[in-house]
């Protein structure tokens, strides 16, 4: 805007599309580091506090890391309704399970994550994000790859929450986002546990790899269902999935869902409760035709090559 | 990102905070003119097709303008539920217009926007916008102060939508944000009437003016409503407000709302069905808290000062 | 810097560097299309004026060009002291052409360009630019690819200026980089005539081209000087090279050059006297040591392939 | 440039004029703080090298820092002829002192810097800029103001350099462009010493302060010259100022420089010798011309107001 007042010197840069950038002006570069698995910023922002960036892409933000945490978490521990052992894969930044832990139901939250210096950082830099849940004696933490996690698991989950980093070809992730990797999962869970995903932007015209991961959910689970939260600094709206064998409530009474979680939980909501879980749930129109013409479904053979958070691979495939 | 193929040699810039700036990757600049108002951009974005710019704010994109104008319009006609008459405040792009007259039952729809060379450059420019919808014997064009049109009004309307600009210092719109603007909307709205207002960004931080808005319009109508889209153009959440004289029916019936849809309309919805509507009244728990602390009105003598899409002026003051 | 204030909302980018943006600010766009031969902007920008950039690469601005074509043309009419007969390959603006007449020894100026579109759309936005040289009854405008009209000339040039824009893999003038054009430009030089070659920039670590296009240069003239000019909106110090089969004055008295400019041209220059081309052909240490070091030579076998103004397809080559 | 292959995830800005920006793709931030006198950036740049940026502005880099000290630094040497004494006025990075250091004759350099913090930092992390000249004895550093150095100081200098940053109104320096603080260093000079000044960009457009400061220089000194050097990094043409009681040699013999320099100094240098030496004497016609109709004189009382590095104060005011 012409007579703006520019605040930052330095600036990150996600690419949101090929076409589409979002400059993040910064007050600080906290730490910075090429990990064996990945490119690591840990930095503030000047509008949403401090942030962790891995491979150039924005993984969270402090400010408003919350309406993409809890909505990651919950819808699939209300579906359940009184989940005692959760498997988190990936997340890092500690919220993840810091969100599960909220649970007094939860008696172990297991948490998988690839890279121990990510885990560290976080650890150091974002007390904000993590709110000790590393601290917390219910919380296992595994430095090991999912996939060798979940090949030789024999336990039992009532909730499994994929919160990996996006499934760019370079990146650690890009298997954890196919049909073979859900059967996985699946087989890890309870049969009436409820499986969690987080699942890549919405923006019409950018939801290519969420919808194509609705369908290869859809091939594994009986019960599918696609909602997505505003989190600003993606730049984007945020997709997410649930899969369980159980049929899913789409349209559970708030009053009802309120009362479960002063029940359950510890509170210290700040976007969820009853009347929000019912927004999320109801997928919209556009999205839903989306799922219902698209075919592909994501495995070993043919996984996701997510460029950036548009699908520039796909796309120009 | 670090590899990344960049496809733009020309881009527009937009501040969604004072830290943070969006680049729309462009393909061609349509038209570009200073009227008598604003400055004016149309542009052809490489995502999102042909868009508006008015004092450096994105007004909409062909891509995803869909995910702006169904939330701003249909809302309000569903709650009314037969309209037969909608006084439009802005929306030069003409699709604010064109989603009024998608219902059978509407009779007139008068649009009143300031900026004569902004209707027809969008006209003009924005045939897939428009939809024709100024060639509609129901449309009536006003060319004028949206202020003035309704000091003089006569008429009482069913529904009442402002899609005005943003409030910005400099622009021509930030008297339009008053609980003075919103009784003389009042004044003009039958008593069953019901007004919608495209009403600023919901992002964390960045929602004061959204906030305020609200507190604004309760002052004025005993029954109002916070509701959000996302629209990734936007770079951030977007809110509009509904405001009625009569209580407003926060959880519709979707198999309902299909149903006077499917009599009422003539179709062609891509975002808006009776189960979306569902999800977009459920106001996250955050902002119900936010609006229930916050305690300005924005009046004549203290308006809203806008600055950018980020409420610089405000923050800073 | 935190507390500048903005003044563009539209912006040209162009990499100087892999790692180094320059954003033009602009305040309209004149014409933008792709020709058959590349893609055109004429736009205005903030700080330089009217400026023509093609792919991607900014050619010249209203503000600063005479800082780039006094310098490519005059040297080489100075070394030859009285031409009559100057052919100009590229040079779409016409400015180029501008400085040649403005010797009065000079009988015809041929200038060669490929691109039809690129002159009118110049002749028609920029006459600050050409001031009229395309109306001087001594030019002669070929639109022809500028390999093919040395390859048929049968006419001896007095001075032959290469003003065509950078190698890069996409455009159309790679080729016109090499040894064995070079030597057709040879052929078609007087044997006291003198060829001035737009020769890439000069910045450390960005002066690959240049350096090897004088060495390829000194592989068909015997007397070869590298020289340089500081152009603002190219973001970098800009080479010229200067080759010809008669010694090269390398310390010309200023008084005697200020003599003959007063004498044979019709004045109005901006930058260029005998004290400035005294100073402009001091090719400084650092140059003059990476061109004694290099070995490469530029041939249809192996031409340059410039990636953007820097070096990047050679450097990671 | 449609298809170019972007390497860098962090940027750091740079106005350049109120409408260009430089973007500088980093690779790290090495430190960052607010010292009590200036915000400090100590950058690695994925081009360039490491750098130092103060308040927004860079302040040289590594890999092109050799085109800004030694055009700096020894034009005066030279002039001098067996420089003894110098004192260095800001260059934090130790580069200027290194220059200063590399003549035999020279028993003392004493080198003022404001801020310990800046020079604390780039002795930490450029070694490749200060090449210890930190450890050498002749060295002495002194942390203080300055004008408050000069107007005690009772030792007469063979060579002043002002190597201070640019004027901004928040920065610590602007006062240091005054007449007045010319008048204080005329003082500290021996009669046949000699003054050289950091003096600002030289694009056209952008060289209203370093013309006036030549204005300046030119009320308090007989003998002024104007000349400049390239420095990619930073993004335009930039200038320098000598100044001296007694003559200056425009049109050196390089031959005799050549020897001076090999006799006097410890050699090393990258750019200059005798034939640089006499092309950057040349200050170009469109210079001299300004400089001649320029008449501002910077005063205490009428300081420079230089805002970024483009004017901008100035030009609006």
């Amino acid at each position: 805007m012409p007579g703006s007042e520019v605040r930052a010197d330095c600036w990150m840069s996600e690419y949101m599309t090929p076409w589409d950038v979002y400059l993040h002006g910064l007050t600080a570069v906290l730490e910075h580091k090429k990990t064996p698995f990945q490119e690591m910023y840990l930095v503030e922002t000047g509008a949403y506090g401090k942030a962790l960036v891995l491979d150039g892409k924005w993984q969270s933000s402090v400010v408003d890391e919350f309406l993409f945490h809890e909505p990651l978490v919950h819808p699939a521990m209300i579906q359940h309704g009184a989940p005692r052992r959760v498997l988190v894969l990936g997340g890092g930044e500690g919220a993840t399970a810091r969100e599960a832990l909220r649970w007094r139901t939860v008696e172990k939250v297991a948490m998988v994550d690839i890279d121990r210096e990510v885990v560290e950082a976080c650890r150091r830099h974002l007390p904000e994000m993590h709110q000790n849940a590393f601290d917390d004696p219910r919380l296992e933490l595994v430095i090991d790859d999912a996939l060798d996690v979940l090949g030789r698991n024999d336990e039992k989950w009532d909730v499994i929450i994929s919160d990996l980093s996006d499934p760019i070809e370079e990146g650690p992730s890009f298997r954890l986002f196919t049909k073979e990797f859900f059967e996985e999962a699946q087989r890890a869970l309870h049969e009436d546990g409820c499986f969690a995903v987080q699942a890549g932007p919405v923006a019409p015209g950018e939801f290519q790899l969420h919808v194509r991961l609705v369908r290869t959910l859809m091939a594994v689970y009986p019960h599918v269902l696609s909602y997505s939260s505003h989190v600003p600094t993606y730049g984007a709206p945020w997709g997410f999935i649930l899969a369980s064998a159980r049929p899913l409530e789409t349209r559970p009474d708030p009053e009802t869902v309120d009362r479960l979680l002063a029940e359950k939980t510890a509170g210290g909501f700040r976007m969820l409760d009853g009347r929000t879980l019912l927004g999320l749930l109801q997928t919209p129109l556009h999205l839903r035709q989306a799922i219902e013409k698209e075919t592909t479904v994501y495995t070993l053979a043919q996984p996701p090559r997510f460029f950036g958070k548009g699908s520039l691979g796909e796309k120009s495939g």
